[in-house]
């Protein structure tokens, strides 16, 4: 008889999504803390559950994972995996072989569609087109020569991971040129790829800096004043990264002065962006509300990646989504 | 000696165009009229001096082509030509072997681009996002769940030409079921294509409606009450055709209970749409100010499109974006 598995989840997923998985989990036991994550980006408060569960799918909190005696394997239910990328966790869950997995593949889709949004909503100039409708509702000749074709500019995309790979698939046949830029080159890149000091000297030249940077020690306001005046006049900037790897003071001068031509941001510092922040009312600085990752049935879609994990798990075959193991 | 043509010119172009033109053209005789067609939807007045044309370019008058005795081809600077898509022209142009070309090949790809980015707006709720922006700036969980991912979903493409094939082109990499509608499948579609009736039967099933229909004595109100009451619930209906292919009333009446979750029109009926007109308010209309065949440089690539064509009509070659020859 195969092994029985407790599963702790600490979800706040809708009634289809928590059917799913128990469902998914027959045979199994599992914990549902009675504090949910109501949010992906925050963790929740440390569990005792956690010491008497072999499995952890969620937003469980890093220490409470690394305390645990019976952890085995955690899949975090968001594509970021900031709380967990330190030199402290790592060895830890080395030494404990405890396997840390994402749900990276299932933001890639949403993700990438949602920078192929900018880059034609920017090209097509519907934000002043959305304008005009809720105000003054008059046709200016203008709005027809602000459009822009796509085809041939030449794009910076800081972060080649799932989330870049797709983007260049969704933007193939734009015939853009575009350049990805990844800490380490594998080879299996669907464009060129430079390191993160090779870009700097592109930076001149980009009419498009998507940035998908992860949120680490590294990352820490990349995009600082000083890079920012490396940028080509006129430049469109895109974040669906984080926020913190940008120097958001210096991104709201360059807004404001119009070196940047327009910023279309997911993600901002802090979040959500307080009502009265002044990137708000910043007329080319278009903010979406952390939303590149959501689309209707997520939950059901993230219930659905931990349990492929799972069977895999059960198996003992590679998992998908892995960063430490 | 090649022998000297006179060519007409009425389009309003800036300076740079007007130039490159005149520099095509050397050697041959331009007549610039006092008056210009200053929108691509207007005809301008009949003018004599297309009597003594040999070719035309912009956007004469209907009647004075037939009436000259000299002109043997007219290039019009749209990609549309409904004035002169009648039985009366078409057999007048025969018998005076005239040649009637558009700038087809022009619009094709900023009209794809813009239909692209009503898709991804959509898909990604830009506009809602914009909304918030624009008044509470609050951050609402359902923002994410109103996202839909593209991917699948059933679109009906009603004309299937240029614009059409360059969507299909640019939609690809998310797997949509796209069918095409077209009076005659000619084969070298990119997709299934069915006729206007086959497509009724498959009214009921489309998540999207693309609307490319140009304006002629048979599209004139095609999308009518009792079609629109076709559509499946919560569709997406889009319109970069022309505004009189659609029963306004009609899509307003099915906007406002919902039946049609959203609308996303480049064209109206009148042009441009009155700041009064009931359709402005709709939350759930989009309305971008007929601007989806334009971008920076369109008259320039307008006049790089005809010297290419004048050059094939000095060879006797076969011009591009034939209607009538």
């Amino acid at each position: 008889m195969s092994k029985t598995y407790t599963i702790w989840c600490n979800a706040d997923y809708p009634a289809d999504a928590q059917r799913m998985l128990e469902e998914g989990l027959r045979g199994h036991r599992l914990l549902w803390p009675a504090q949910r994550a109501s949010s992906n980006l925050v963790a929740a408060p440390p569990d005792p559950q956690l010491n008497h569960a072999d499995i952890a799918f969620g937003q469980p909190d890093a220490k409470a994972v690394i305390d645990s005696p019976t952890l085995r394997w955690v899949q975090l239910s968001t594509a970021g995996y900031t709380r967990f990328d330190t030199p402290e966790f790592r060895s830890a869950a080395r030494r404990k072989h405890l396997t840390l997995t994402t749900s990276s593949t299932v933001y890639a889709e949403p993700c990438a569609q949602h920078l192929a949004s900018y880059f034609y909503a920017h090209a097509r100039q519907l934000y002043p087109a959305d304008a005009i409708q809720l105000s003054t509702r008059v046709w200016t000749p203008r709005m027809r020569r602000d459009c822009v074709l796509l085809g041939g500019q030449r794009v910076l995309v800081y972060g080649y991971g799932a989330i870049a790979h797709r983007l260049i698939e969704l933007l193939a046949p734009l015939e853009l040129d575009i350049i990805g830029v990844r800490r380490t080159p594998r080879g299996d890149e669907l464009t060129k790829v430079v390191s993160l000091d090779e870009a700097d000297s592109l930076l001149s030249q980009a009419d498009y800096i998507v940035n998908i940077l992860p949120a680490n020690a590294d990352s820490e306001g990349f995009f600082d004043a000083a890079r920012i005046a490396r940028f080509k006049p006129g430049v469109i900037f895109m974040n669906i990264g984080r926020g913190t790897t940008v120097e958001q003071s210096a991104l709201h001068r360059a807004l404001a002065a119009g070196e940047i031509a327009e910023a279309y941001l997911d993600v901002t510092d802090p979040e959500p962006l307080p009502p009265e922040h002044p990137l708000w009312t910043l007329p080319n600085c278009r903010i979406t509300p952390h939303t590149a990752g959501g689309f209707a049935g997520e939950a059901k879609t993230l219930v659905h990646h931990f349990l492929s994990n799972f069977q895999r798990f059960l198996k003992d075959r590679e998992m998908v989504d892995v960063v430490v193991h």
